[in-house]
């Protein structure tokens, strides 16, 4: 059977993350259930890696492999029917049988957007983290962020992880007219990570944590500095790079 | 008492429109709550004028008379606090007592979002039509509306209307890479216009209509054209002119 690469947008509010679970709606299963409903027989797609709940993606990744009678792009423009407004497949492309969506996946990109004043029309997909707070003292901390650290300070514990050394291949915050937008790029990332770096970064801008504690925190994730977790809302998987 | 003026923005999907209603949450009670609750008073705004459940303001002006003694600052920090992440007023501004956000507003802007291609992260503030639609075509429609007509044809029957000429003193299509927007700047609107406008204008994109027909029914609001209404959530009330 071909195996198709799927390139995938959903909106995070509308599902509880990606991977299927009982008696929650996400994302892989509303494509699955969309895709068997067409071809009559259960269709598992393997996807890239889970976004937690509340996280969006503008391009998730995942593969299936379908029979060889199927025309894709009229399969395609049939699954896009059926799943509903809150998640949308971009594209569905042939692709050499040894590929794999996660495991073949080389980086992942995320990016957080902060509004700088709040906005009713932006607020499922932004975060406004308050008043005074200093853009500049958090790209001082974000600067540090390039090259490779034991991240386990700033994510959830999880026993699935067989390690909690991260490459950050790229960090940057960028200031537009309404938005700071952080982006990170990274091998891998660890559970809660970047919401984790987001919600400490924030403190250095409010002046609650200085550069100092957030390198101390990178560099030994033992140390006791408090670190604070940003709103799921905010984030958005941006990329996967193969 | 001093008179105040609010800009507002609000997510038409938290709320049923505007104006207050029974046994639905609007955008206005909402504030008036909360105004009430900080007064220990009650408190009453008056809108620049309503806008349909589902529609979404980027500027929305009211006026708002308040006690001598408030620090009109603190009061909309205190406000803003307690009226939730769907609304937010950004300005408070003291004017003067003659001025009224309903009689004085001269003109009123709408926007509305079409997509190029569907996209979950937008699609509570934009409509994505559907494929081959030609914008090109639409625009040449667009180009029509400039100048007073009677848009009965484009409305929804309302008998509180004394009556339906509306002078259109801008029109707009602009074509963005995503994203397709109508601009549309007159003193007065009627009921579901725009969405109408907006639906009909789509119709011609798709070939379903000729720019001959929206012509006719622009002119003559009894004309045999089947008209077409666009969604609620592809549309923001974008400014009011005073």
């Amino acid at each position: 059977m071909p195996r198709y690469k799927l390139t995938i947008e959903y909106d995070g509010t509308s599902f509880s993350g990606w991977q299927i679970q009982p008696d929650a709606r996400t994302a892989e299963e509303e494509i699955e259930k969309a895709m068997s409903q067409i071809l009559q027989a259960p269709i598992d797609i393997i996807g890239q890696g889970r976004t937690d709940a509340g996280v969006h993606a503008k391009r998730q990744v995942a593969h299936v492999d379908l029979p060889d009678t199927i025309n894709s792009e009229k399969f395609l423009f049939g699954v896009n029917g059926l799943v509903g407004e809150g998640i949308h497949i971009h594209q569905i492309e042939k692709v050499n049988s040894e590929f794999h969506a996660r495991f073949d996946a080389i980086s992942r990109e995320y990016e957080y957007v902060l509004l700088k004043t709040p906005s009713p029309l932006k607020h499922r997909t932004t975060w406004w983290p308050g008043r005074n707070v200093d853009f500049k003292k958090m790209n001082e901390c974000v600067q540090l962020l390039k090259g490779e650290f034991d991240f386990s300070g700033f994510s959830k514990f999880n026993e699935e992880n067989y390690t909690t050394l991260c490459t950050i291949l790229n960090a940057e915050l960028v200031e537009e007219e309404e938005e700071v937008i952080f982006r990170i790029q990274a091998n891998r990332f660890l559970r809660n990570m970047v919401r984790r770096l987001v919600g400490t970064l924030v403190e250095v801008g409010k002046g609650k944590l200085s550069r100092e504690d957030f390198k101390e925190k990178l560099e030994n994730p033992e140390a006791n500095v408090t670190t604070k977790t940003a709103p799921a809302k905010g984030l958005v998987l941006s990329n996967v790079f193969y």
